[in-house]
């Protein structure tokens, strides 16, 4: 790779560059230079009052089924150029072909999902919500819900880790709820963002203003929402608290939906069957190396009965043993480098912040062999880590590594485990496997609270189940607390955010009427 | 009144009282102290992990009908005490008898409203949202999402204006969905809303840990904030935005529901019939004169096409000339003093802000007869105001004036109509009288995304519909934008603040057995 690729932004329907040289992006198998990105200069005020005004008022006058129609285009769009965007995934995320389907067919697939959606809502342009509600003493008077795009538009900023489902589960809810959508994703691996957004670009599927791509630094962004506007932001607590924190968020008010880092759990229950167990192991292996452990559901706290560590310490190791890291573009490599120095630098401390109250249990925290590669690049091979118990320590609950490492916590019955998954504050998604139908009804309603999304996989599921790090549309995407209190996705549920509840009350036949659109 | 009362605060299932002589309390017919409450000193740290723990597992353990019989004994705790709640009102609030009964009866409405949604919702400790969702191949594996209590306490901050409804409409709803409640009512009134609570402990009906209620200045109360707790908040915009901004509301991301002020219009449509129009010259009068004016749902801002100004100038004039203001223990009176002296300022000073681009169309800004009063009190006389048209002016979208005190503007088309409501940014409601279906059809999309609720009045239900500015438990209360993003009440929407929605993924058959609680 001797071509370093200019990125644009798209921009009230054209492709616009930035002035000066702006950021480098590497590939960070080789650290090379492979794209360059700036924002400067670009009118993103123009931006906004042209997706406001010109892509708002194109998805109003559309019914779902049309905007579910803008969705399948879009996917398909994006699928022909799938070997494509899998070699950029490759070139500027280190992505192994297997990490990069993960992502371009999580966008594809979430696309055609909602593009299902919107065909089976039809030929409406407003959503009721709830049956209409008698509210005096005649049966006249009467109350309906509705759900209507709220007025503005919808602004996503997109963490590194999925550059191509990231834009896609977000801009497939809000376009499906008639917003338009201003995105942006992380800088680091933006070069999948913008040859995917090119493949709908070329295609000329999307009416004027729908959608908006910002590549680079985010600048004066935030600067320009509006009453009416949305936010929807994954990545870091602390960008998260910035953004929440921002003079225009605070003086509109506009909703801003947080999917930040958190702790998840997976708790193996005691007297598991065999299938569960090796579920269990399977799961979380699959969840410590897959796309090197970037991912927001990824496994960081595996709760293990205190008998059962030392073998479960010996099934992970062996696993994680035929685990190949190198090169991404080797076929027998399993696992490839993180996606930037940035996250190189930040998962070292993250490990040096962990020993300092686990040991390792698997694992060289100096690293191991990495394949195909002669020293550089952003590699972090797997490392399993113990801790004495399940509710001592502090790092352990608190730090993410978002990186191939995880940590067993031994717990000596049900009631520490519960207690030590409660200390993580909130995350995406815990997993539980086990078989004691008594023990899964105590444990679920005690660690709902604290989860947008619980994975129950018992010996009757085992070799079918998803693990919990596979985030589906039809589920809730978004966990309280730490993970930051936001939802996505969950079918019809992912289009809140987007739309107005509306109360409309009067005489009940005339509202009827009225709503049937 | 001679007697100056000393409220306390019910913190840790005791009354207990704050250091020092604390906030005066006055009554705003004669400016006499009446109360005086203190919170120096109480230890709120404590009281929260009181309400956190014992309060928090009583709920948790109990299910919904055995919640909802909490909330029906409160209702009829405070009933029993109306009359004593009604003088309350007028000492301390300036109250008529009929905008104190609005107030009580509200709060007694509301929580027997919820009561019977436990009752109906019976013997589970979940609820279920939603079916079932196959997520596979398999039929096995399935999705069901449900929404369990957060794990927390429930802060509430409660405005001046409706010291006994704002406590019921937030309680009823935090406590049905299993979470317990610390309430802040507004200082200047709060001796109702302690009278009520007292109600409600000498009636020893709630488990230890589900009520508290701190009276007086709120010093440290958000500091005590922790993961999982939750916000809401009534009052003005300006202390929403500082309760956004608040170190510990930005670091655990905890969801502060808000409902602030907001500019709500209403539109009298042409060629509406004279049932239709009669109704709206009611209403407006209501929504002007009950509560003085001080209701976050009264209309503020008058559309009315431009030939008709000076018809609904003076239909509005006669029964605002008809009237009578003054001291409210009076039985002729109809409209009482503003809450308090800094509301009095207030409403002044927005006024003269308002006079700056209106003209007065009815009224004296100077100040009308008041009756029973030798000078002092917290008076304001209605005022109608007119702006020279929809779109033109900029206080009028968004000054608002907490009292009796509304602007007429004159529109040329619907058209005009619309975007001069829009220019509010966003409203709790909007009402619309017209029998035009056509118009109405056309115009109730275009605002719905802006609005919390829209009232709909045409000739048949027009002497029976609710006016805009009555809050009912069934339908949605907030509003977005400028009225703060929130929602509340609507029925089990209005849980929704206090649950966390999780998607419980597995084995379906297992799943129906387990969750079937």
């Amino acid at each position: 790779m001797s071509d370093i690729t200019p990125l644009s932004s798209y921009l009230e329907d054209r492709w616009q560059s930035g002035e000066g040289d702006g950021s480098a992006l590497y590939d960070p198998t080789s650290d090379a230079i492979v794209a360059r990105a700036s924002t400067k200069g670009l009118d993103l005020a123009a931006a906004f009052r042209h997706a406001r005004t010109v892509g708002g008022a194109a998805l109003r006058g559309m019914t779902f089924a049309e905007r579910g129609a803008l969705l399948k285009a879009m996917s398909k769009a994006i699928h022909a150029r799938r070997e494509e965007l899998i070699e950029v995934g490759r070139i500027n995320g280190g992505n192994t072909r297997g990490d990069a389907k993960f992502d371009i067919d999580g966008a594809t697939g979430t696309l055609m999902y909602y593009a299902g959606l919107g065909k089976s809502l039809g030929d409406k342009t407003l959503l009721l919500d709830g049956d209409p509600i008698t509210i005096g003493a005649s049966s006249r008077l009467q109350g309906q819900h509705i759900l209507t795009p709220k007025p503005g538009v919808a602004v996503h900023i997109n963490a590194f880790n999925f550059p191509a489902w990231g834009l896609a589960e977000k801009a497939a809810c809000a376009i499906l709820a008639g917003m338009p959508v201003i995105s942006k994703p992380g800088t680091a691996t933006a070069m999948l963002t913008w040859a995917m957004v090119k493949a709908v670009t070329d295609a000329d599927i999307l009416p004027a203003g729908v959608l908006s791509l910002v590549v680079g630094s985010a600048r004066d962004l935030l600067d320009h929402l509006e009453w009416g506007d949305v936010v929807a932001f994954t990545g870091s607590a602390d960008t998260g608290e910035m953004m929440r924190r921002h003079p225009r968020v605070l003086a509109t008010g506009v909703p801003v939906n947080v999917e930040a880092d958190s702790l998840n759990a997976t708790v193996l229950l005691p007297d598991a069957e065999d299938a569960t167990y090796d579920a269990f192991i399977r799961d979380v292996h699959r969840e410590m190396t897959q796309k090197a452990g970037q991912k927001c559901t990824a496994t960081r706290r595996i709760f293990v009965p205190e008998d059962m560590i030392d073998e479960v310490v010996e099934d992970l190791g062996e696993r994680l043993a035929g685990t190949k890291v190198g090169d991404p573009a080797r076929d027998d490599v399993r696992m490839g480098p993180l996606a930037s120095k940035a996250q190189l630098t930040s998962a070292r401390e993250g490990i040096a912040a962990l020993l300092g109250e686990t040991d390792v249990a698997w694992g060289d925290p100096a690293g191991g062999d990495v394949l195909g590669v002669d020293g550089g690049g952003c590699f972090v091979t797997p490392l399993l880590l113990r801790a004495e118990s399940a509710t001592g320590g502090d790092a352990v609950h608190r730090l993410e590594v978002f990186g191939p490492v995880s940590t067993l916590l031994p717990y000596a019955d049900l009631d520490e485990a519960a207690e030590g998954v409660r200390m993580g504050q909130g995350s995406l998604v815990c997993s539980i496997y086990g078989d004691d139908r008594k023990a899964l009804g105590a444990i679920i309603p005690r660690l709902a609270g604290w989860h947008g999304r619980i994975v129950v996989t018992d010996a009757k599921i085992a070799d079918k189940a998803y693990g919990p790090g596979m985030v589906m549309p039809h589920l809730l995407h978004g966990g309280p607390g730490r993970a930051g209190g936001g939802e996505e996705l969950g079918g019809l549920r992912g289009m809140k955010l987007y739309q107005q509840r509306t109360a409309i009350q009067g005489n009940g036949p005339l509202l009827a009427r009225l709503l049937d659109r």
